[in-house]
């Protein structure tokens, strides 16, 4: 077996980053093409929220699934933005719901233009996105993103369920992250492979390394939620608890915890969590009960899980995807922000 | 040619009821698969917001149009059922952008469950949707459904800019209702053909009839706003003038208006709209000038128009479901809620 050679982070960021300019090109172009005749606010909206930064992260696991599966043409990056779009939508609706003023050190949309506009704007860019996957994947590709869409919504309803909850448990957590973030990011890497004809096995295997990764980011997420950098992260340090979201560091450190130990986590969640001192406590007890070290762990290893599921392409010809992917999954555990 | 038999109201009250039913036992039947497995609270605010009353126009339509081409088997309520799920996705939206507590004489989902679930049950509804119609239509259809649906995004975009503008014309008026409530109902029409395998002049006629008795729907629906019965519509009256919306009974009025009525019409429309006497005061300017006659003659001539579109049908085998969509139509004109 020809073990791919894993992208370095310099040529990973020169293929990310020439990546995302031809996706922000296609959107650019579609956002003309569909807008023509349009509302001009609408327009403006939909550009304020659709570039202002952001990580391009699904769009580039679509276009590299793609290219691994043998195909790479111009509409690639047309549906490659359908997820973008998708993306931001589901940000747009987010902030409303969490009346969040600022994303991505701005102000939200629904600060800048309304809570109409925000919802308008989050309503257009998903029915943008059906269209563009029907047109170019046909009902198989439908299937596949609406369900992931579906299972978004889904995992917001069973968090939303969870919160302060301190009886859910590991396997819980994995599957609200799973449907609000692991089936979309799966679905990129499937719907990509789909695109370039690729037969079920190979769908199958994209859409199974893209699950893992999805975990393995969501993981690194709430990690960074702990222990980020409020410059580079954008984000204030420990909202989730704030927010009575139990994430795997947490969950780890009440596994190891002794009774009096469990009680005093769960006096910390169950009490005001904005009490100041509060949020001090609770990090540090999950550092003391190496909670942050085992939630890493459990990331790597969902990054080399992820890795495993490509083996069925050594030997291909398109080794530089490849390397690409393997690069892209381990540099989700050294990302920042 | 022959012409078809306007389904009398009984019979036509019959038809409706009977295939109401059938939909939202459709819809029963679909969300049952589709949320297999999900969380019990996504499930019982779906149910609440899709089973809460609602006249089920467009999925009446779909199903009548799909039947005159010839086509009626037990997943046309299942495609019918795709719109009402958009409706009601457009509808839980708007009243969270409104702030409004009440809908159909109930609480609004927003006010009953909160508005991050309504936020994301319109959003799992708008993704149900054009699964369905996806799979049922393929590509072509959830093309005409999708652009539909951006066009109601536009639409409300294009209403919010001529808040309170006296300088708005009919034109213009028409214009923003059907990209706000034309364009779908047409659709429902066409795509009702599409599945039935019509061939694309029968397409387009009932496209238009669609578009036409939207048009009317929409006109009566602003002459209601004016002058409903709060029992029967659930709703009070003036609250188009409130929030500035200057429909067809006003426009028709400004145009008939000597320099001084505009004058003292444009101060109401400008002004505190919500001071006391100053709905009164139009509404009796509206009147004298003759603009609820003047816009009800139109309501009348868009369905006189709307039923010429279906001559295309006459003397064909389902004279049936001519005569229904005929007496549908006019029955447009009669509605008190």
């Amino acid at each position: 077996m020809t073990l791919p050679i894993p992208a370095d982070p310099a040529t990973l960021r020169i293929v990310v980053e020439k990546i995302a300019r031809q996706v922000e090109d296609a959107m650019r172009g579609d956002l003309t093409r569909a807008l023509h005749g349009n509302d001009p606010l609408l327009a403006e909206v939909l550009k304020y929220a659709l570039f202002g930064g952001g990580k391009r992260l699904r769009p580039l696991l679509v276009v590299l699934s793609s290219r691994l599966c043998g195909r790479h043409d111009a509409d690639l990056y047309l549906l490659a933005s359908a997820f973008e779009y998708l993306h931001v939508a589901t940000l747009i609706h987010d902030d409303v719901i969490d009346h969040a003023d600022q994303r991505r050190g701005r102000p939200s949309v629904g600060t800048k233009y309304g809570m109409a506009a925000a919802i308008l704007a989050g309503d257009w860019l998903h029915a943008r996105s059906m269209h563009l996957i029907g047109r170019l994947t046909g009902t198989e590709g439908l299937e596949i993103f609406c369900g992931a869409t579906a299972a978004m919504v889904d995992g917001e309803f069973l968090q939303l369920r969870h919160v302060a909850d301190i009886s859910i448990n590991e396997d819980r957590y994995f599957e609200v992250i799973q449907r609000k973030t692991g089936r979309l990011i799966a679905s990129t890497c499937e719907i990509g492979a789909l695109y370039a004809g690729a037969d079920r096995s190979r769908q199958k295997a994209l859409g199974h390394y893209g699950s893992k990764i999805g975990a393995a980011f969501q993981v690194v997420d709430d990690l960074l939620d702990y222990q980020g950098d409020q410059e580079a992260t954008g984000k204030k340090v420990g909202n989730d608890f704030i927010e009575g979201k139990l994430t795997l560091p947490l969950l780890h450190a009440l596994l190891k915890a002794s009774p009096a130990e469990r009680e005093l986590l769960a006096d910390l969640i169950t009490g005001d969590r904005t009490q100041p001192g509060a949020y001090a406590r609770l990090y540090r007890s999950v550092e003391k009960l190496g909670g942050f070290l085992s939630a890493r762990s459990t990331a790597e290893n969902l990054v080399e899980e992820a890795v495993t599921e490509l083996d069925i392409f050594s030997g291909c010809t398109d080794q530089e995807s490849h390397g690409l992917l393997v690069g892209l999954a381990r540099f989700i555990l050294e990302r920042n922000r």
